[in-house]
């Protein structure tokens, strides 16, 4: 039996450091209804999508900072955000978005949620494990920085997956009878993970290690940055762009092959206060790592696909059956050690 | 400081179950000679590159099967591999190459090695971790079976980089005087890898963990065989064909990206026996995911590139600084559990 799911997601053009966040929040509301309007169960919206992507920028003011992030991780009560969620609750559609996260001991987080319409209630949340850039900005006043190991910790709750209730038919629901099938089997196996984390392999096993079907990816990508790392490839800003597309698709289709699972990504794309270029590349890939669907452009869009989770079964039964195959007794260094250690000296 | 290397993948056309062990060695010798002409240093042959494919047949006699194993590890001196060696030696090529290894406790691998030229003997020894297949033949006489599983163990030897000596210019050597470069740093990280392995990413992430510059990858990989799994998706021979070497491209160029190496990979392809088709697409990938060069048919055929490992610099240092961005705390599962848990049931 079939078991679709249509689903979207909410590529965002820039959003810049003077933009209102209820207009940024308007424009996530249309999205939303145009994703409503091609009957989509599911949308996903970018990484820290209320606002600007702010780690770019070294912020003195904890005034200032403070309007980046929301100070709980109860965003369908926010004022600057409610109405979205509000909107995915009248439409029926669920949605799993990004923002910063103020933690209760004041710790930040770059977050994302799932909320899930048929609950009304946000039903799992992730924290971004692999923070790229650094604590200190960069001296060289041309630089673009990249602060969030300065602004976030390291997410710390794991890889966790979970099944998304009322997503597709004929599954069984808690307090199923004796006999009847086990509740929730059937439900998609969903696992988030944000922006950099897509481009490490550990996360998106550990996902896969749970059976995962669709795996939501919301991301800011630079398409060109000055090379402050005295490494020696110079691209245009235009080569250096397509190749970070490049990149996005490379990993999010390898990794969706690897894992047999879907992958939804959404981008904030186009250059932000006017400068800083982010890339496009929204797309949707399928478990045998085709792209499915992708963004046309770098402004707002939705990129939308039906898909089949039974898809996922080929791989997930046959090459990668991980019972069968993986041998952890071989695998000890990937959490023994962080780094890279000298090979053994030959001849 | 440029460290180029001229590295090939020497790509085979089928062997046949009749084919002449000496007419296989002879034609592996003419690639080593056609690589030699274009100024190789480095040449990679197949898994299992002496005979066919033998692990698609039930072979029932221990006589028969025997003829397709090394009895020991020492190829360099055993009859039926000696002579290619010797080549390798004379040109003063190194050569990575598969072949079915019986220990000394009588258990069979699927290993390769590494033959240094300057040396004059093999420096290093990688038994396949990730068999693919069946221990047990298809009930079904229509199935090519895939019975690794059955004549090897896997590997245990873990994934094992090493440097190379020799290959790249103005590199300290051992018994450096002090005040000297450390002996051997700035000569090839390599890392071997064999067919299936190259899907899985934890074989990938060790050999990265090392600072692997090279990965070799040879294999036999099958276009087309009956879908006895049950599973959904019906292809045409050709369309099945296409999507096997899209999925071996992906996974070379994802995990080449991923860790910051070069990869060479080399194909037996063509019609086995007439009838057992194997996909081509030997290719040399770059640290940044690029294909250099590939293989353009399914015939015996030398693919080359002149490469420059620094380039691996930039991935390894920037994006993928393991030391900075990995967070082992977060990875527990992928050594503490072989198979799919099932996840946390929400809603």
């Amino acid at each position: 039996m079939a078991r679709t799911l249509k689903i979207a997601a909410a590529q965002m053009g820039p959003v810049h450091l003077t933009s209102k966040r209820p207009e940024t929040l308007s424009r996530m509301i249309t999205l939303l209804q145009s994703a409503s309007s091609l009957g989509a169960q599911l949308v996903l919206f970018p990484e820290t999508a209320f606002t600007t992507f702010f780690p770019r920028h070294l912020i003195a003011s904890q005034e200032q900072l403070d309007t980046y992030f929301e100070h709980n991780d109860n965003l369908p009560c926010a004022p600057n955000t409610k109405p979205l969620f509000d909107e995915a609750k009248k439409l029926g559609i669920d949605i799993s978005v990004g923002f910063a996260e103020r933690a209760e001991d004041g710790k930040g987080y770059n977050t994302s949620v799932y909320f899930s319409a048929r609950k009304g209630e946000v039903i799992a949340k992730y924290r971004k494990v692999h923070l790229p850039g650094t604590k200190e900005p960069f001296e060289n006043p041309d630089a673009v920085n990249q602060l969030e190991k300065r602004y976030f910790e390291p997410g710390n709750l794991g890889f966790k997956a979970f099944r998304t209730p009322d997503l597709v038919e004929g599954v069984a629901k808690k307090g199923a009878g004796e006999g009847e099938a086990a509740p929730g089997k059937g439900d998609p196996v969903m696992g988030m993970m944000i922006c950099n984390d897509r481009r490490w392999v550990e996360g998106w096993r550990i996902y896969g290690m749970q059976g995962v079907e669709v795996v939501l990816c919301g991301y800011n990508t630079a398409g060109f940055a000055p090379d402050l790392w005295g490494t020696r490839k110079v691209m245009t800003p235009e080569e250096a762009e397509k190749d970070a597309v490049f990149h996005h698709k490379l990993v999010m289709q390898g990794n969706s092959y690897m894992n047999s699972c879907f992958s939804v990504s959404a981008a904030k794309a186009g250059l932000e206060d006017g400068k800083y270029d982010l890339i496009g590349g929204s797309c949707i890939t399928s478990p045998e790592g085709h792209v499915l669907a992708e963004a046309k452009g770098k402004g707002d869009e939705i990129v939308f696909a039906e898909v089949d989770l039974e898809d996922c079964r080929q791989g997930k039964e046959k090459t990668f059956d991980f019972d069968r195959h993986r041998r952890i007794d071989q695998y000890g260094p990937i959490t023994e050690q962080t780094g890279v250690v000298e090979p053994e000296l030959l001849g």
